[in-house]
This record gives structure tokens, C-alpha cells and sequence, in this order.
């Protein structure tokens, strides 16, 4: 890196470079299986009683504490085994010795032994719900505060975490800033007026002096900033007004939005958006989420919610679609209208300007991840460039949604116009308001870039690449329609 | 690591180590003037005009296209220079050489050569506002959407970005799952009333079948999944419909929340916290940053709009406050209270209960970063656990603040009431809607477990760090009251 510092921070340099104590707090049960402790020795363990069996001689509970999808198995020696019940937090303190069968470690407690002991920190009702059984999703969605202690929820949620880590690792390598665009806004960027209002809970006059709505895509404000850093990216709350009950919507869902500076043509994009979404996967087909998405497979019954979600098939079809093609296949609009009438009965066949469906979106992708390029500009926002071949009996605009097997939409993204005078003639067609939105068509007057990005939402690729299609249980707190329970 | 792939994914590993196409973008300055090009090849290199000098001779144009803070230098050789206005975003072809004076490199453009070339990509208003000379932030925030093309608020923005960056490293390696809690929440997890309320634009019934308001803190909900998953974080807008215009406060900001399962004693989350600001200051000091914010010093009359808000010197003791000390002090309220009345004047003396103001608070941290602990109960909220010497004359909870030099308040936490009991006595005391809170409460009834956590509001942080102190510079599109102005 050619940057020195020029600031005089020997002496800082200096006290940063002595270890601090990072191990503040007790250890987690990753912590105690990755880097375990030396056999023999007395350690603690903590976590919830998952599961109890016990003989004569000698009683197994697992315990797990969410840090990570195995569980420790403690072995309690002697025929005064204590009495447990599934859901307790419990400590134990004992010996840490070599596993047995597949499990590579367990620690034995020995009521004998007085440096031994076993501590129940919290009690459970005896209607706790979550017990080594396999449930229902919807049965799990009446216990909004502990459902998380599930295998399943509890998979989605590290995965979600160790998405979010692998995306921050691509787009800093990338040169791109992370941002935060607002969420309080008085622009409504999609036009389609399904926006939540807000106001304060005792309103005098408009707090903020005008009225003010909870942002639907963050684009236009991401566009400011990317013209300004080269390249922005955003992982932030969007919310929909949307009276609409299926399982791909969410009211708040979160969504990563990208913008680019000096992009020569959208296949620059697109292959972008490729490299980002083969990156993360890649990054699960190498580490422990493999295995822990397949622990969740049908058929385990090692564990509690087990065997019912998640088809370890479903997931390696899906990671493979991703990764198994060098470069995914591109397709117009149009060359997907004509593809499609090819396979369609002649009672279903499309003309050009309709839009595609779901299950068009499902036969597109039959067998791979695709880009859908190039959309009738009637279909689209205001703010996309027109394609290259632009005609009036077809206009369409430079944009691609990513189409994905077995699931449809996954991303979307444009060039966006950067000519002041088009996108000023495509607004007043529109009738929007073009004192609001001033500030967004100046981008275009001092010194405009050629420009482009994507937006996709979070909790639908969570949902893809776990092989478990409802966001409503993606999101940890899901808000729809008649649903914000907690 | 103890984790094997069950999963049969020979052939996508395989894949996956092939190397794919990353540069599908074009190239930034910070990735030319790290990774250059070799010398005397011709490139192509993009950004804004930031400053022009010429002479008969040969002319100078420094671009810079905010992926760094460094410009990049065009030498224009030769009588007939193009002509060009700061701002104007340019594509420069020519020769890569080795830099005069300070620049290890610069681009030289010949207009004889005919495989050099310029293009004016985006012209600029003769109006055009951001010159090279000094202005005041209150003059920048006038044009919302392009001052991000300024140095210091460029700056602002690459500090944030690497700010979270680091916190996703420090959290990760200390095996914490980064979550997201709802902002739409059915409860006031405050209890201050100044919730900002939403509903549609066009609302028919309760959207949500019942009131909905934006989040203060994610806290409550953090609580669920830290219990489910041993250590959760967030970094999540939050909103305050207080009508205070300060340069501390935002009606839309962003906080970073932790919390922590099975803490034995708060001295362990205090410390946390310390090493978790100590480690993303340390990663200033090795980083690029500490130039990037010096060159905003005053006195560095290279660049536009430097000179009046950052002073090197206030950066360099606040991060040398924060480093130096091996452990910050920890005080109680009571101490802090009898130090205080050491230094205050007769009419000024506290008595105990009385809230600390921030002059008290900067009394309090004048050489060194202090948590002071142990806050009466009737200051804080309902969810906090009693003292260990809890008395009912002075009754006070295991909390902290951690106040920093110059500054005040930067973060807060607390042991959170573990016992169901005591929790539900506390929350009748203070009127709470207790068949609302029943989700909350009943994650002491279900394997209850003592933890503890803290919040820092995000924009301060980079605010202290980067030596200027007012957070409405520091968000991109401040919200405040009266201020939702794009």
C-alpha cells in the first residue's frame, strides 16, 4: 500500500501493538469445540438442556448455546445422575475428555468429585414449548421470544451472519464504502405510493416540516453518494406498504443496494452481481455452514425441529446452479417473449409488453441462474437508461432482473439515465414532482457519470441459499399485513 | 477448526477454487495507487477535477474520484492544454510515470499522441459550489446531494465505512452473531413516549391490526436473540422524535447494540466494551485513515475544503487517549458525586440523584476515557438489575456509562433483570402495559439466564474519532426536526 501515515503515532503504535485481554467474557461452545481445551482439564460449559437419556449407570444431556449448531454432550457418571428438564440453562463444571462415536469431545460430570458441579441458572414451565420433537413452523411462530433456540431458526440466523460478513469481506476488496442512505424520507423513489407514514406519536405540526415517509429503496440517495466515492453499497432496512400476504414479501425487510461510478456498459454490472453472489456461496461451500444447513436435512433425528424444513438436496441443487456455470446465461425481454411462446401452450402465449410471471420467471431458470435483460420501459422506473437499440415501437430501457431456479426473482438492477434533460422528460411524463426532486436531477448537472447498479433483498437470498422459501421466517421479528407481534 | 463438510461437495469445491473474473469494473484511483500499473503503460484513469494550475509550458489537473483521499495528478504537456472547471468528471488516457515531488505517480497526457485522450464525461454549472477554497459546513449543507465530493465529509464517509468493517471483524472473531431486530415495533422500549408512529399513506384499518411505532432501541429484542444464540450484535437505525436541535442528537440514527449471555459480573461487559473501541482505534492508527484525517489538518492548503474543521491534534489525543491507558478507571455514581463536590464551587455542589450534565460528565473523563457506574435506579429504565449493595435509602442498578474526554457520554449498558419476579414488580411500578410486554417477560420464565449489554449511538463514535463534533455532518442525509430536506 503506497499510504504512510503522517501522523507522529510511534507511542501509539507502540501501546497497540500489547495484547488486551480479549477473553473478558465466559467462552462460548464454539469457542470450547474449535479451540478446545486440553484433555483432562476442569472446564464450565454453558448452555439450554436440548436433549436427556439415561440408564442405570449413566445419564447423556446435550446442551447447546447457540453459538454455533453442535451441541456438547455431557456425561454424568455414577447412578445419582441429576434430574433435568429440556430448555433449562444450565453450567457444568467437569472433566473434559475424548468423545465418544462421533461427537469429538464431552465433558463428564462425576457427582463425587467436589470440584464438580452442575448449576441450573433458569427453570423452565412445564409447557415449554420447544422439546425433541419435530414441529411445525407455524407452531413455532406462536413463540416469537425463544423460537430462535430452534436448530433451524438458529441456522438461518448464523448463516444470515456469516452472509453479511462474507459481503462486507467482497465489496471492501472491491473499493466500495459502505453507506447508510436514510430511511426517513420525503422522495418516494418507486412511485408506487405504497410507503408507510410517519409522524411523531403526539404530533403538533409536520416535526420535520414536511411530510415524511419511510423509504422503499434507498437507490436515489445511494446515487448521490456513489457519484461522490466511485462505488457505494448499502445493507439497510426498506419497508412496503404492501397489503400482501405471500411468503416473498416481508413489510420491513433489508435490502443491499449497490451503485457504481464509470460503468461502460451493464454487463459490467451484471457480471458484479454474479461475482458477489458466487463469492458468497462459495464462501458457504467452505466452511461449517455446509454441514450445518445439512444437520437441518430430513431424516436427522438427532436432534429437536429436525426433519422437517430443510432438504439437504434443495440446497446442494441450489449452490451447485450458482456455481457450476463459468458465466450465467444473459436473455433480453424480448428473446425471452419468443423462448417462452416456443414452450407455452397456444392458449398462454405472451406478447411483447406483458409481464413475466412467476412461473415464466421459473421456466426461464429452469436449469441455471439467469440475467433478463432489457425490459419494456413501461415496466420499469423512471430513472433507467434506454437500451442501446432504443425504438419507439418497443422502447425498452438497459436494466436485468436475476432470475434463479425453483424461486424467481433474486435481484434487479440498471444503468441508470445519466443525461439531465432525459431523465427531466422522463419525469414529467410521469407527473412527478419536480421541485421534490430537484436535488436528485442535479446529480445530472454537475458532473454526471455514466452509472449503474442492483438491488436485492436480503431475507430472499438468506431464503434461497438455505433451501427454505418463506421469508416470514427468514426475518428474526417478521412484519406484514396483521403481523407485528412483539 | 472441528467442523467436516458432510456434505458431498467434491465437484462444487472444485469449481469454487477456480479463479473468476473480478474486474469486471473499472479500475479506482485507490486501486491504481495501490496496485499500479507498471510505469510507462498507458491507462485510463476517471474521477472529478478537484484543481487546476498551468503554465505555458505544461498544465496540472488533480482527479479524484473519492475511493481514497488522495488525487491522482494529470501533467498536461505541451502549449495547447484542453481546458477544464473543477468539478467536471473527466476519463484521462496517457502514461503512467513515476510522480514529482510527493505524488509517487502521475499521468501524463500528450495531445499529440494519438493513443492518448480526454473526455469530459459531465460538464459542471458555472455556479458549480464545491471551488478550491475554504467553506463552512453550514454553507456544504445546502447542497445535500453533491457535498460527499468534498474532502472532509469524503473522508467522514471512508471512516464510517471502516469503522464497520472492523466492528464485523472484532465481533466476528469473538464468536457474536450479527442480527437484526425489528424497527417497526409494537412496544416502547424506552418508556419516553417519543416514538415517531406509522401507518400507509392511505390507511384503511390498523395496518398491523394494531399501533406501530419506529424503534428508540433494539434492545429488548436483541435480548430474545442473544438468549437463543449466546452473543447477538446489531448495527440498525434507530428514532427519536425528540425535538432537540443539538449537535449531538438525530431524529434517524444508528446504533450499535450487544448483548451478552451468561455474564458473571458487569465488569466483563465493561471491559468488552473497552477492548471493542480500542480495537477499531488501533485499526485507525494502522490504517491509511490516520493520514486521511490529518490531511484535513488545518494549514494544508492543497486541497479544497480543508483548513477549518479538522484539527490534527484533537484526533491525535483523543485516539491517544483511548490507547495509552492499559485499563480505563471505573468510578460509581456515589464516588462520582463525592469527586465532583471536591471540585465544584459551593453553589454548584450535587447531592445524591441529581443527573450528571454533560459539563459534570466532562468533569468526570478530563484525562481519560471513565465508565462510571452504578447509576441511581430512578434514572434509568426498568429492565436494569439491582446493585449488589442495592440499599433502599440510595437504591441503585448495575449500569454504566462510558464518558470520553472532550465529548461526554459515548456508549451505555447494563446487567439486564434476570428474575421474573423482580422484572414484573418493576415493570407494575412503572405502569407498563405488562399483557403487551409478555413476550419480553417470559424470557425469564423459559431458561432465564444473567446478561448484560450495551448500546453506542454509531454517529458519535465517528464523530469522536474523527475529531468533529456535530453528528449532523457525519450522517449523509441528517434528520432532525425541521430537516428532511432530499
Amino acid at each position: 500500500m503506497l499510504i504512510q501515515s503522517r501522523f507522529p503515532l510511534k507511542a501509539l503504535q507502540q501501546v497497540s501493538s500489547k495484547r488486551f485481554n480479549s477473553s473478558s467474557l465466559n467462552p462460548t461452545i464454539k469457542n470450547q469445540l474449535s479451540n478446545p481445551p486440553p484433555i483432562g482439564s476442569i472446564i464450565e460449559a454453558r448452555g439450554f438442556v436440548k436433549s436427556i437419556r439415561s440408564s442405570k449407570k449413566v445419564g447423556f444431556v446435550d446442551i447447546t448455546d447457540g453459538s454455533i449448531s453442535n451441541n456438547l454432550n455431557i456425561v454424568l457418571q455414577g447412578p445419582d445422575q441429576p434430574k433435568f428438564k429440556v430448555g433449562q440453562s444450565i453450567v457444568v463444571k467437569g472433566d473434559w475428555t475424548v468423545g465418544k462415536g462421533k461427537q469429538p469431545f464431552e465433558l463428564k460430570y462425576n457427582p463425587e468429585n467436589p470440584q464438580h458441579a452442575i448449576t441450573i441458572l433458569g427453570d423452565v414451565t412445564d409447557d415449554y414449548p420447544l422439546q425433541k420433537k419435530a414441529t411445525s413452523m407455524s407452531f413455532l411462530r406462536n413463540f416469537p421470544e425463544i423460537k430462535h433456540r430452534t436448530s433451524t431458526l438458529g441456522s438461518f440466523l448464523r448463516l444470515r451472519s456469516h452472509l453479511e460478513f462474507k459481503l462486507m469481506e467482497f465489496f471492501q476488496s472491491r473499493d466500495f464504502i459502505k453507506v447508510t442512505p436514510p430511511l426517513i424520507t420525503s422522495s418516494d423513489c418507486e412511485g408506487a405510493g405504497e410507503v408507510f407514514k410517519i409522524e411523531p406519536l403526539n404530533p403538533k405540526e409536520p416535526f420535520f416540516g414536511k411530510n415524511a415517509y419511510l423509504t422503499v429503496s434507498t437507490q436515489l440517495h445511494l446515487e448521490c453518494l456513489a457519484l461522490a466515492l466511485n462505488r457505494a453499497w448499502t445493507l439497510t432496512p426498506c419497508f412496503r406498504a404492501e397489503n400482501s400476504n405471500t411468503t416473498r414479501h416481508l413489510s420491513e425487510f433489508w435490502m443491499l443496494e449497490a451503485e457504481i461510478s464509470h460503468v461502460d456498459n451493464m454487463d459490467q454490472v451484471t457480471t458484479f452481481t454474479e461475482d458477489m453472489i458466487k463469492f458468497v456461496t462459495r464462501s458457504l461451500v467452505e466452511s461449517s455452514h455446509s454441514t450445518e444447513l445439512s444437520d437441518l436435512g430430513a431424516g436427522n433425528g438427532n436432534d429437536y425441529l429436525n426433519g422437517t424444513y430443510i432438504e439437504k438436496d434443495v440446497v446442494q441443487s441450489r449452490w451447485s446452479n450458482i456455481l457450476s456455470a463459468e458465466r450465467w446465461p444473459r436473455m433480453t425481454y424480448t428473446e425471452a417473449i419468443e423462448y417462452l411462446n416456443k414452450t407455452l401452450p397456444q392458449d398462454e402465449q405472451l406478447i411483447w409488453g406483458d409481464s413475466l410471471q412467476l412461473k415464466h420467471e421459473r421456466l426461464l431458470a429452469e436449469k441455471s441462474p439467469i440475467f433478463i435483460t432489457d425490459y419494456p420501459e413501461s415496466q420499469k422506473p423512471f430513472y433507467m437508461l434506454k437500451s442501446a437499440n432504443y425504438n419507439a415501437e418497443n422502447p425498452t430501457v438497459t436494466c436485468f432482473d436475476l432470475l434463479v431456479p425453483e424461486f424467481g426473482e433474486l435481484a434487479g438492477g440498471s444503468m441508470r439515465e445519466h443525461d439531465y434533460q432525459v431523465l427531466l422528460a422522463n419525469m414529467k411524463q410521469e407527473n412527478m414532482n419536480i421541485e421534490d426532486m430537484e436535488w436528485y436531477l442535479n446529480l445530472r448537472k454537475q458532473g454526471t457519470i455514466p452509472h449503474g447498479g442492483f438491488g436485492l433483498g436480503f431475507e430472499r437470498l438468506i431464503s434461497y441459499l438455505a433451501g427454505y422459501d418463506n421469508v416470514r421466517d427468514i426475518s428474526a421479528f417478521p412484519r406484514a399485513p396483521e403481523l407485528c407481534n412483539c
